[in-house]
């Protein structure tokens, strides 16, 4: 055999889980000779695609790494002190490499199953608890997605409880990116978005809130406590976007009148990263408590009377309460917001206390120098953020001499310059500075000597924060990492089994794709750098964009929305957009399957859309006669049709191309939720069959790592014809020439994490990326061939074959046992394992998918637990065990309770700990036991208890 | 108050355990004012130095990473064709991630408990198994320091075996710096060492052994079974130092007759790190098994039958033998060992096979098209490793196009040169490697399609390797995170709470100084480089070398020592230097302590000296009349006294000055054993009072990680007197004019871990190196404060107090009860503790190291532990417990076991799980209960056993 040079290591070898064995044996149970007569049994001739992927051959795990080095380098890294919202800051490297590069916490699922998910539980508990000490305000939620869309929130919520009112008033001294994001989502709900000053604001009996930015976005500090006063006597409600940082030192928000306070938490040691992912804060008044949109945390008790921590008040949901819901928000940024409460956990209040101060007291040394030379300070009372008239020399001339230096300043329109400090701050930053500026370096140390340490201005902070233990024993490094490492093994991620949920495609987060992430050249970069600073992130976002079109066989691309429920919004909005521009702005009817995503009816309502609900059959289809009523019903008004696929149930539908057909023959568009996308990378691409646009979820489909709960992302790709309206931004060049304002605060989402999907593209190539499509599907039907004599799989496709995931019916168990889903949930717990999607779509039922990430033993391993559990269900059935003390309906079992020295059940304790084999081998012991989700809503705790009321009994 | 300009924040706050208040507190327990007055009534005045640290002042965390990196800047990233036993290698970014840079791993301590050890035994039985597979011999140790060491272990093995015999035959074929340590290890042994050519070896009756290169050090492979089949005939044993992954395609080393083959396995994944640490390996016939080197791995089962690991042999180890030992080998490279050995794991018998397979075919190719310009191959047969004689160009020429492209080859001094390739090679380095050679590179792929894939030439491998399933399951990233998340679990590291370990100063390992061990300019280095690629190195080198003689008081230093034992023996060489250069050669007689580490009479044996042991008095302390009778006795042949300051038992002795006066006054020189210096830094400089040698365990005071095991390192410093005979290196220019031959294989030790001592030096500073000094102190005289109402503290210096650790004498409660000191280690693990130093250096105590790095939180809890465990054996006394079946006799105790149907002891479940309050916050589970070491000695198994004999009962 001739020496092939070009051959190197595959990645895909590492990332499939299967075998070439495995996938023979896998072969042979399912009955099909091949994978080929597999995929062409189970994916519709009709929507296959007939041309490979463009995206080019697949690279080998180094060469990769040299690569993406080289476009690191293409970025600059100039010091910026831009502000904006953004701010440098230190990482402690304690967190950086205990939590961002763990992946005992980066592949963290979201908290549904909250006994295996206490660690990370408790410290988004933290950073709540941090954010509402720091606000004062006493109910935070555990994050958001970024500032804008934190302070869009709070203007939807507040329009929610002033029905009748119809006008929100913005300070222009608020953050530009704001103000745009408010825009686009005040518009399709028609509320009067009124920009202006302060002074000015007209609060009569139409205006439901304000929102106010503190301190200001060129860096005052005003005092708004008579506004706050006034708006409240009008019947308005007081948003306020404030620094966090600024807050250690500043009167907080709650006691200047604030109702709900937002803000960036990015500055609590989370890399700038070009924009994201940061956790925002939201934190609010107790009245205000179901309206919060996103994640709240909050304190129970489980089974044995033990605190434990779950999802606060999740009726609020959108899975729940669909086009009714509060928000289309579904994810928050978990790993973030755990980063940002661990910096405080670090630091402490004190620690807080001394950056803040060390920050202030630069920033005033600076402003006394910058003086010198005869420049003016707009404003008196700041913070860390400057903003300056020059003098002698004009604007341009200072950010000539900046950017000559590799500093980036603020540029205002007025010919006034700003900068803002942060706590990487040197003093050989502040002596370049002085040089930009015309001011004489040497001068900042007798400066320094005459001026008065610490905040002396106006508001100064009275009232203590962080004085619960959490914030005030874990400031050794020695004491975080076990204290880390203790809230980790509370926790199940993928490191520990397989997390089979459906629609959330939990594959593998190779270690590959997750370097990049701690590089500086990726993760120092503000994101409002010129362009050019950042040719190595253009590069990404252009690839990206251009393989995910290819992928789906759509025309464009945009990267802004930064969660898979945002790119629902985004797409709604730009088919909105395009109806409007062709004349049609009648066009507003959503229609959407019953099966369909909560998110899905939320999204179409914050888009201005009237959703009407198209029903499904039996097998779980859209019910095409109904479409088509429904269809023709609403021909003038159609807007779009909002559809996943494969659908939700897991299956593929042959009539898709027919549904696209009849949407567009009534001058509707087909939206697709990418939700599914794993099952058609490569095989099919959907804008070949009719997809107008599709949002894809990079942190399921490509690789980019759950993080416990996000950061997700969720770009969207349309066609040539939507092209023009994709979101822009005011800050950034990106977007359509007719776009929608933005979506995100950041032009590029998250950008940082782009990267990985990137790299999980680039590594797997168009063979390995269809090879993991038909992989994910073999792994779903083996599985589903394994489980179907035990339990009912509810709905099959073509040839009764499933999709990547698939739906085991527990109802008829459940009628003859009262053993109910949850149950099953809980119990596959003590088995070590993670249950699959539960009572979605479909009450009742788990819905698995395994990925193709998984190998035959793990896949195995999960059949073999789920059918003895279904063992275990038949002996109630039997009469063997009692049906109401038995391994299920007290499951999950803790360590203690098996330690304990009563033990009343009527089964033991090895059947309740170790009913599997590799049980024995390796046990995860959930840290709590079954935890009562009502008791917790009836008594809210969503900060930090009292240490008395948090001890273990 | 003014503003402070250079304010930063301080890393001592984030090293040291007890905040300010602490520290108050504890002063109170210990009945003192200040921490100034316990250090004054603590520490000998006449030791005291009065001069400050030289160091610097402290640097912040943030700033120092930035200082590293202009530092790392300096070295210069040539591609290295060097070979010489060192190549390039893709570490796999999850072993990376989840090993090298995991606390988990890092930070666990040797696996002396080896019940909390079970994961990293199970990652060292693996290594075992991959060097008995590839090198074809039934046992392999868990590693060793380097390929010249265990080169020169496994000749003074042989030479104990021959005891008549005298003479070792040494291939000049092998590597040269192997050659150099062998001189180094065979004069003071009297081993006649004769280097030439393999085929003139002179076998006659006093030869002992020879040693080979295979393939040899320029790359040929020569058959050396009829040369193995002369040597034992003539009665003399085979040392074959072996390339381990040309054994995937090399008939091994056992079945062509060697006895011992030796090696690197740097190549399987360890960064090239200017020099290591790697993991040698050391494998033999069964025949040797109680003369092996260093640690073993074994297989013994459980209280409860079933299989568990721990370290077999133990009684062939120096801390038992001493004198007497075959090696003064205490510590192996246990981190890199276990990466290697994953490498095996994830790459698998085919993969690793692919990986060889591809280096041979593109050495071929290149092999090829260098001869068409002419160029002679010197040999023909090989494996990765060309020789070439230039044709048309000297060799001068050659070197120096390379140099132009930024290329590394090895030169020879008859004018031929040399490559090596490796994993890493790329397509267009041979395109380079071709123009550096005047060869046309665009023949690369015509010859290559031309020729034949696969190894076809001599002594191809025919025996199956790596057929366990543990290198045949864990092929996908997905299943290798499992698997290494698992076996991380089993272990208790200093994530989960403190390891006391007296004299091994398990203190933080501060993650800011662990991040360059990631970065290319440190890890990426070839140890043979010229010099001015190395510039950052350098500086790192020249930095430390100032520090540590500023900090000892000494003159001199050399990094070269890779491990503590390995500092002692280069220190007794350079002082039989000395006294060899000054007509002393008679000064042979080493004086030691009956108290002292077992290594410092192994090590004395080693460098050629006569052990005289000197007697302690009742207090622990040196008994000066024995001593002072002892030196007159040998006032003619005395070369040094070993002794360890503090004293092994953990107190300043006051008489130190007298004692070093005192050998002085005869001639003889005093090596101060370094293990204890963490109670001096900054407070006192041996050097000032009287040491000429000491080495320094930068594992130990200069916070390297431990690694489970390794990696340890061990400079020395000298006085003026002593500077001129540090050891030098055929490589490289380092040690003295008169400097002795190496130690190790590379110019400065294990390279890549220096930046960490570095790093460690730079962040605390003079005063924080000082304040770490005395907290240290404090921690432990709390400790013993707390502990000494409940057992006897052994020894006490001046005024009561004890220096950095001290021993609890649990012989009292034995004699009473029956319990023994290792029933209290045991149930410490039921705490969630890792025991003390258990028997050493008085048999039946415990000694206790807190480090300065532990809260006082920490410590009240070891304490309370310590405390409960007193009661449980009182319980004996008191009749209370049984005197057989009782927590301690039963400790540790496992979840199997508490979960398991029966119990049948006296006490309750949850007294032997749940004994303390943190347990039940936090519990860590000893994953198999007290092991049976006899048992696994009787039955040696040091090889992955089969499936079926392993599985858990």
């Amino acid at each position: 055999m001739a020496i092939h040079l070009d051959s190197e290591e595959r990645f895909l070898h590492r990332h499939l889980g299967p075998r070439e064995t495995d996938v023979t044996a896998m072969l042979a149970t399912l009955r099909v000779d091949s994978l080929d007569e597999l995929i062409d049994q189970a994916l519709p001739q009709s929507i296959r695609t007939r041309e490979p992927l463009e995206v080019g051959d697949p690279v080998d795990e180094y060469a990769l790494q040299q690569q993406l080095k080289t476009i690191a380098a293409r970025n600059e890294s100039y010091r910026s002190f831009i502000g904006l919202g953004y701010y440098d800051t230190i990482t402690p490297p304690v967190i950086q490499r205990n939590i961002l590069e763990n992946p005992g916490w980066y592949t963290q699922y979201t908290p549904y199953q909250a006994e295996i998910s206490q660690g990370r539980l408790e410290a988004l508990l933290n950073f709540q608890t941090m954010v509402s000490d720091l606000t004062g305000l006493p109910l935070a939620n555990a994050s958001l997605l970024d500032e804008a869309t934190a302070a869009a929130e709070a203007m939807t919520l507040l329009r929610r409880l002033h029905r009748n009112r119809n006008r929100f008033f913005v300070s222009e001294d608020c953050h530009p990116q704001t103000i745009a994001v408010l825009h686009t989502r005040a518009i399709p709900l028609g509320i009067d978005l009124v920009v202006g000053s302060h002074d000015s604001f007209h609060l009569d009996e139409n205006a439901f809130g304000i929102l106010l930015q503190y301190p200001t976005t060129d860096g005052q500090i005003v005092d708004h406590r008579s506004l706050c006063q006034t708006a409240h006597e009008a019947g308005a409600s007081v948003v306020m976007a404030a620094d966090l940082l600024s807050l250690v030192l500043l009167t907080p928000p709650g006691e200047l009148g604030a109702d709900i306070a937002v803000g960036n938490t990015q500055r609590f040691g989370v890399p700038l990263g070009y924009g994201g992912p940061h956790a925002a804060y939201f934190a609010t008044q107790e009245a205000f408590k179901r309206q919060i949109p996103g994640r709240i945390i909050g304190l129970s008790k489980d089974r044995h009377g033990n605190p434990a921590l779950r999802m606060a008040l999740q009726t609020r949901e959108q899975h729940i309460r669909r086009e009714r819901a509060t928000s289309n928000i579904c994810t928050a940024q978990v790993l973030l917001a755990i980063m940002a409460g661990m910096y405080a956990v670090y630091h402490g209040p004190r620690g807080l206390k001394r950056i803040a101060e060390r920050i202030h007291d630069r920033t005033k040394v600076l402003a006394t120098l910058l003086q010198e030379p005869g420049h003016q300070l707009v404003h008196q009372n700041w913070f860390d953020t400057l903003r300056l008239r020059p003098n002698g020399r004009s604007s341009q001339e200072i950010l000539q001499a900046a950017r000559e230096k590799r500093i980036n300043l603020r540029s205002y329109k007025d010919g006034t310059v700003g900068l803002s400090l942060d706590e990487t701050t040197t003093l050989q930053d502040l002596e370049t500075l002085a040089s930009v500026f015309g001011a004489d370096p040497t001068r900042l140390r007798p400066l320094a000597e005459q001026l008065d340490s610490g905040y002396h201005g106006p508001l100064q902070r009275q009232t203590p924060f962080l004085t619960h233990p959490v914030f005030n024993q874990y400031h050794s490094e020695t004491e975080l990492v076990r204290y880390l490492h203790r809230l980790e093994s509370r926790d199940l991620s993928l490191t520990t089994s397989m997390i089979p949920l459906g629609s959330c495609t939990m594959k593998l987060n190779a270690t590959t794709l997750m370097l990049p992430l701690s590089w500086e050249p990726f993760n120092g970069l503000h994101p409002f750098v010129p362009e050019d600073q950042a040719r190595g992130y253009q590069q990404i976002f252009k690839d990206l964009e251009t393989w995910l079109t290819d992928i789906t066989g759509l025309a464009a691309c945009s990267l802004q929305p930064n969660s898979g429920a945002q790119g629902e919004f985004t797409g709604l909005m730009v088919i909105q957009a395009y109806h409007r521009d062709h004349g049609q702005e009648q066009r507003r009817v959503c229609l959407i399957p019953a099966s369909a995503h909560g998110t899905n009816p939320a999204s179409s309502v914050m888009a201005g859309m009237e959703v009407v609900i198209v029903e499904c059959d039996e097998q779980g289809n859209i019910d095409l006669q109904d479409l088509a009523a429904k269809a023709a019903a609403h021909k003038e008004d159609l807007s779009a049709l909002m559809v996943t696929y494969p659908s939700t149930h897991g299956v593929f539908e042959a009539q898709i191309t027919t549904i696209c057909e009849l949407i567009h023959q009534h001058g509707g568009l087909v939206y697709l939720d990418g939700a599914n996308l794993n099952a058609l990378v490569g095989l099919s691409r959907l804008g070949e069959w009719g997809a107008d646009v599709c949002h894809i979820n990079l942190h399921k489909t490509f690789a980019i790592p759950h993080g416990g709960g996000g950061p997700g992302m969720g770009p969207i790709c349309v066609t040539a014809d939507l092209a023009p309206y994709l979101p822009t931004h005011p800050l950034a060049k990106c977007g359509g020439e007719k776009g929608i304002p933005p979506v995100s605060a950041a032009p590029w989402g998250s950008a940082s994490i782009l990267p990985i999907s990137w790299a999980y593209i680039r590594l797997l190539g168009r063979t390995g990326l269809t090879q993991a499509t038909r992989l994910a599907i073999l792994n779903a039907n083996y599985m589903a061939a394994r489980l179907k004599e035990h339990f009912p799989i509810l709905y099959r496709g073509q040839g009764g074959w499933v999709a990547h995931e698939f739906i085991l019916d527990l109802r008829p168990l459940k009628k003859r046992t009262g053993i109910t889903e949850e149950d099953v949930s809980k119990r596959l717990m003590d088995y070590g394992f993670h249950a699959p999607t539960t009572s979605f779509p479909v009450h009742g039922t788990l819905m698995i998918e395994p990925t193709e990430s998984e190998s035959k033993a793990e896949l195995d391993r999960f059949c073999e637990a789920l059918i003895a559990i279904k063992e275990e269900i038949l002996d109630i059935e039997r009469g063997v065990a009692d049906p109401v003390d038995n391994v299920l309906k007290n499951a999950p079992h803790t360590a203690a309770e098996i330690a304990a020295p009563d033990w009343n059940h009527p089964y033991s304790r090895e059947q309740a700990a170790y009913p599997a084999p590799w049980t024995k081998e390796h046990k995860f012991w959930p840290p709590v036991g079954r935890i009562d989700n009502a008791y917790g809503d009836r008594h809210l705790v969503c900060t930090c208890p009292p240490v008395s009321d948090y001890t273990i009994k």
